[in-house]
């Protein structure tokens, strides 16, 4: 578990490389990828082992191993998280961003509208939008700790009556924000006031740095189940998000049934790469690998906020958990344009733009950790050098 | 290419072997599975290196290769069916299924009626009342050639006139029937009699045995692209149906629009493995295999079909293309429940069972031949000795 190891991933049809000068419009020959949410890291071998076993049984057939993958999800949140799930109650769905896709489709309307709380991952507005419904933003406050906050008194008055669902991300992406279990209860009893499915993205709940402890939705508030659907994948913590494989987790059988004759109705059944790397990542090696990865992501994020904290007026969100450090630059008085100019252009550094993530992005940005070391260092040297002249 | 080679199937997690005895109802520890339309075959070594590839990589994040994926799929199209479709045309579903689900729920609304020509594949009844569509069986005759037939005229007084779409299985499964450029010609233009889109599912398109010819909906009835989707994907012809990766081919603009953006709003996009695999499959290397496939496949159907018309009364339809054979065992006079008590009991072999494949399946069954000579040979003698006393 080298994560120092330098890693070239400019000819393997990498995102993240390859449409970095288009995309997020970063030209330069050293340029220092930091947006699409994958690390640069080897993988696993235990994820090796797993691909190597499915080419040599030499079968890519129709495939019978799925209570398998249930089992392997069950036990994992078991084992890693404290939470009894049933297997019976997961649903394996085409990777994480459809999982949300068929519960919006599932449990809402067009022109519903559903609550975000922001600024948040951008795909949560982007795939409302594209299911024809509407997103209500519920900005997060900033705490005295310098990180997000629930704003439960500033959302009272801010809703039309027409929402149907929020959406969580926990932990929050960005930056890593970890929930408490009083938190999630005064979310869940926000969800019940105002008649909300909760839909609770915990597709980083393994990436939690040392000393710090995430508490699964269904855990801090079991009786809120009622209303409540839990999506998870291995993709983000164990770096496989091509394998387009995740998975919902529903203990209510009405709102479970529901959901399985979307997925039916789709034709959603997943694939055998994804489903035999999710079982090899949910196990002992993969859990001890996850420990490894997490005390080296805590040090790139230390890295990081030390190295930005030492720009005049500029301070990375402090983070708990997660490698999507979250930077908000609006204290420095200066334009987007101008913010581009000196990140993408003078620092040839290419994060992931803030407005998408909505209300709270407007000069902020997201910046990938998954990345060696050297890197981080790197690109804290060149943030240091593009504003050094404030 | 040794298609005669014994490959074990037992314990590498094949729906096929593992759910024989549950869902087909034969226990026996000398079975011959011929239900699940996967080919007991090793794959080719072109599909073997494109998964150590991916491995070797060592990346399995978001991936750029899509463009690719759509220039290969193009480039088989033009290789080896003559038709020059643009690789913008190309659209990635999550296998074939998914695709007629997608195509369902963009082009009709729920009560909408469905038109297929029965006996056909059962998974299209079993989408379009999944997806609330109602199904409009429309019967196809047999043929002087004992072949399934087109029957426009019986047709004409079958419909309700609140038909949307005609899902097409072309070449035909079960038994492989192909349609003749005139043919297609007379359905595109029943369906522009009846206001229908064509959805021509073209799978099982390259399995077509020496000296028969199948041409793509699009080459044959060029002029009516404004109403046909056309649908394929490697996993028939290379066996591998559990990398879960198909397309749509659509020609036209509006509906090729519609059809993405509804793949867009459920995030479907193809997984790593599946892209890769189909781009080793379509290549010369994949074309050299599936020309050894199809002489090997034609042989499995003239062994059948010899071995079948042994049995006195009995004939397999003559086949065209596929492994699907399909025997209507109706002039026997036996119930569906002595037929499957001499073939699943007395034979020990698991066919497809023929009802769900619609009006014309009630005393059917349908043989997968997709395995080695010897399997059929022994299947046939089986088969013999079950009704031996006829």
């Amino acid at each position: 578990m080298s994560f120092d190891q330098p890693v070239d991933r400019r000819s393997v049809g990498a995102t993240k490389w390859d449409l970095l000068a288009s995309a997020i419009g970063v030209e330069a020959a050293d340029a220092l990828p930091m947006w699409v949410a994958d690390m640069d890291f080897p993988p696993g071998e235990f994820l090796q082992r797993a691909v190597t076993g499915v080419r040599d049984g030499g079968f890519y057939g129709y495939f019978s191993t799925l209570p398998h993958f249930q089992q392997a999800v069950a036990g994992w949140m078991a084992d890693r998280h404290g939470w009894q799930a049933d297997p019976g109650h997961v649903i394996a769905t085409h990777g994480l961003g459809n999982a949300i896709a068929m519960c919006l489709q599932t449990y809402t309307a067009p022109g519903d509208e559903i609550a975000i709380l922001t600024p948040v991952y951008h795909e949560f507005a982007a795939k409302v939008r594209r299911n024809r419904r509407e997103v209500r933003e519920l900005p997060l406050a900033i705490g005295a700790d310098r990180r997000f906050a629930l704003d439960f008194e500033r959302w009272e008055g801010m809703l039309s009556g027409r929402e149907r669902m929020l959406v969580l991300s926990s932990p929050h992406n960005p930056a890593g924000r970890i929930w408490t279990p009083d938190e999630q209860r005064a979310l869940a009893d926000f969800c019940a006031r105002h008649g909300l499915l909760l839909l609770c993205d915990e597709i980083h709940h393994d990436l939690v740095f040392p000393g710090e402890r995430h508490v699964p939705f269904p855990v801090a508030v079991p009786d809120a189940m009622d209303r409540t659907v839990i999506l998870g994948a291995a993709s983000k913590t164990f770096n496989i998000a091509g394998a387009r494989t995740g998975y919902a987790i529903i203990p209510d059988e009405g709102l479970r049934t529901r959901f399985a004759a979307c997925v039916t109705a789709l034709d959603i059944q997943p694939n055998r790469f994804g489903v035999e790397m999710t079982r090899a990542a949910y196990s002992p090696e993969g859990a001890a690998w996850v420990d490894a990865l997490v005390d080296y992501l805590a040090g790139n994020a230390r890295t990081f906020a030390e190295g930005v904290a030492r720009i005049p007026g500029l301070a990375a969100m402090p983070m708990q958990s997660t490698y999507l450090a979250w930077v908000d630059f609006a204290p420095l008085g200066l334009s987007r344009e101008e913010l581009q100019k000196r990140v993408l252009g003078n620092a040839r550094i290419g994060p992931s733009p803030g407005p998408p993530f909505g209300t709270g992005g407007e000069l902020a940005m997201r910046f990938n950790l998954g990345t060696r070391r050297a890197h981080v260092d790197e690109a804290v040297a060149r943030l240091q050098r593009a504003f050094a002249d404030l």
